[in-house]
């Protein structure tokens, strides 16, 4: 009834194109990457093509009380952008224009459907670079990086998402349109709203333009130093030691065997027959400090006992291998249902957290594979199960429950990067004390009275 | 009567050496270093020793609606600090004790009271570097750079306090004690409550302990550029040169006549005979990187039309040019009270605002010193007015308020770095759309619901 009602004006003012209601049509816009993650049937979608459109629709769900779940390429990770039953999903896919690059100003002002390569490239061309690299940066909008603080492969020297965001425009309340932060370099005019809508899974509005803070110059070319080891956990002594040595790489990866052999089943590069645990280091300091940079990262790994360490002289090789990091993920979903853990360490507990997730993985008999932004303590199991066998599912669950209490008892988070959405509610709980968690309660209703936009998510009861 | 009440349960809780009373004590915490923003009368002052004795205060002043002022160090230049009528002030500058510096997992703990040049030099005998530096370092406290999320010299290149804050220990509400933030490089558990923290000058709750981010490693060593203008534009179009050029230097600092004069009257230091405008530029990139930077610097100081430009081969000299520039706002000081300004502006308009800035000056009859961050586009026009004299004063005011409106008509913002405080409050109203400062009100609500964290301050009617 409600829904009927909301329909009717959605249908008045936006028209058909832009609306969808037809299952079959909005079951590609419920659900993001999340495989694990439940996810309701949308009343329909919005493809919003102006923050008119996502205006519109906002002030009419306020006023019927229809959640509101925005949404950008789906490759989310955690069920954030996951549609709740009788929803409207606002696609941000179509907003895809970049509408500035200044690298004076040292910003760029984007849409938030802009796909984060898309923006990466345009940058080049105009001399400046946007740093944040998620593994998903071929297919993730800014606007989803904007919703989960996104990290990526260079942020162990260059910080994440939020760390670029200047400003943003958002549609808040029941529609009303805003601006929030800022275009200069420094401002401390009111509270940090910007900063507070980045990593905020949509669950205080729909972001729907991105000004993002660049730097000047393309980036420095980069060297790139290989380690073969036998174990985890020497792998992780090396990444303990590149810490410990007070060493900034710009890159610092790590793959386990079971991605080593995933990317060659598919791709068949021949990396699995190589090494067990391979951790990937780049530097991209100019001159004599970036040879000091690639010494230490050799020594640290020699010092850890890998098996093979060497600085890649190849440059394709290199880019190779980094290419295998970014197909580690859908290499391994080709083989099941994923269960994706995105848990922090600090640096120096990065060999005993990679041990605990070993021998949860021992306890529950499951299969759990690592790829980790190990330079930054974020490490990510990817637990995966057979199709269909709901045993393996169970014990899956459990390992993964493990892994993320061993993650909060060693001073760890829950997630680094890719947001709570609804696979970590448990976990921010279990991370975040009652008061806290009241906290976030007070703040979403004080910025979303009607209690419209993504509700459940984040920090709603599991 | 609210207020005896109050004070006894203080009494009672506190004891008398933790709480000051008798109005000659009180005075000196009742205001910062904002001599022209107005102070109340503080109903008492309590000289916290820990995060037990802050939160007994906030208990009682919740119970009995007394405002409560937290205060560092008292160098704020907003009137952030400066007490309301009948508040108590919670004075952190007792609780001064650096807890841990660890270069490993690359982060510092501290009390709130620690000041930011002890602060530097303890992360630099540990071989790490605390980067923010407010020309206030020497006396200004981490707790207060949190409150205004400070800037300062360096910030050009390595940003401001809220890139450097991983986390926050806080009393809110009614005296509950939480943490916000993270100890790992990462984190996206939640929202981001110790970022909205960060700059909200005491609106929020009482800080009661930071972890910062360090840098690993010592500083790399600076050369300096040093350049001499005829005029303030000249030097304003050097700073858009270097902008336009895309370098990052690690410091470009600008002094007029008035500042330098200001330090040769009283420190002698021969500067003013010298040159109109000085710019001060550095770089800290090692090797060929450095050298580049420091030729680029150079060449857009001279396309600018600088009378005189070099590279500093006396590293004492550079050093003194420095602790001059330092020294600009106390100099300035001892002629009569200084309205300061802080507005940010994009670095294209650098040129522009200098100039406007100069004609707000002889429109309205008044001594108007610039020092600036002017690398980050941040400008402080100084307002000098001679002590006693009230027309002088009105015409401060009107060149203070034709600054801000300038600021924002230019793209910019009308606090950089020192917050809103009380002296800023109505250029935020004017920056800020209805809306926006609507959310405010809304957020400080849901999260002061008792209304006694520095009630007034920052979004409060002017």
């Amino acid at each position: 009834m409600v829904g009927s009602e909301a329909l009717a004006a959605l249908r008045a003012e936006l028209g058909e194109p832009v609306l969808l209601t037809d299952p079959d049509s909005t079951a590609r816009f419920a659900h993001d990457d999340a495989e694990w993650a439940p996810c309701g049937k949308p009343l329909a979608v919005v493809r919003a093509r102006s923050t008119a459109d996502v205006a519109a629709a906002v002030r009419i769900c306020a006023e019927h009380g229809v959640p509101v779940v925005p949404r950008g390429a789906g490759t989310g990770l955690s069920g954030g952008a996951n549609a709740v039953d009788g929803c409207v999903v606002i696609s941000l896919e179509g907003m895809d224009e970049i509408l500035e690059i200044n690298p004076r100003e040292q910003l760029a002002v984007v849409q938030p459907g802009v796909v984060n390569d898309h923006l990466r490239a345009a940058c080049r061309e105009r001399g400046a670079w946007y740093p944040p690299d998620p593994a998903s940066s071929p297919w993730s909008t800014i606007g989803g990086n904007v919703a989960t603080n996104a990290g990526g492969v260079c942020c162990v020297k260059y910080g994440v998402t939020r760390d670029y965001v200047l400003g943003v425009e958002a549609v808040v309340g029941s529609g009303e349109v805003v601006r929030l932060g800022r275009r200069t370099a420094k401002g401390v005019a009111g509270y940090d709203l910007c900063g507070l809508f980045v990593g905020s899974e949509g669950t205080l509005g729909v972001v729907t333009e991105v000004t993002v803070k660049l730097l000047p110059g393309l980036r420095a070319p980069e060297r790139t130093v290989v380690g073969y080891f036998d174990s985890l956990t020497d792998a992780g002594a090396a990444v303990a030691n590149v810490a410990a040595a007070g060493v900034v790489p710009s890159a610092l990866e790590l793959l386990d065997q079971h991605c080593l052999r995933a990317v060659d089943d598919w791709k068949n590069m021949g990396l699995s027959a190589e090494a067990d645990v391979l951790l990937l280091g780049r530097s991209d300091s100019p001159g004599q400090a970036g040879e000091q940079e690639v010494d230490a990262l050799l020594e640290c790994f020699e010092r850890a006992g890998a098996t093979w360490s060497a600085r890649s002289t190849d440059e394709q090789e290199a880019d190779a291998l980094f290419a295998a990091r970014r197909l580690a993920y859908p290499a391994l979903e080709r083989l099941g249902p994923v269960l994706t853990e995105d848990v922090c360490v600090p640096r120096a507990e990065v060999p005993e957290m990679l041990g605990r997730i070993e021998a949860a993985a021992q306890r529950h008999d499951t299969q759990i594979a690592n790829i980790a932004h190990a330079g930054d303590g974020n490490l990510h199991p990817l637990i995966i199960t057979p199709p269909g066998d709901d045993a393996a599912r169970e014990r899956a669950q459990a390992a993964f429950d493990d892994i993320v209490a061993d993650a909060i008892a060693l001073g760890g988070t829950v997630t680094g990067e890719h947001g709570v959405g609804l696979l970590k509610r448990k976990g921010l709980h279990a991370e975040l004390s009652p008061t806290v968690v009241g906290m976030h309660h007070a703040l979403k209703e004080a910025l979303d009275p009607a209690g419209i936009f993504n509700p459940g998510k984040v920090f709603g009861t599991p």
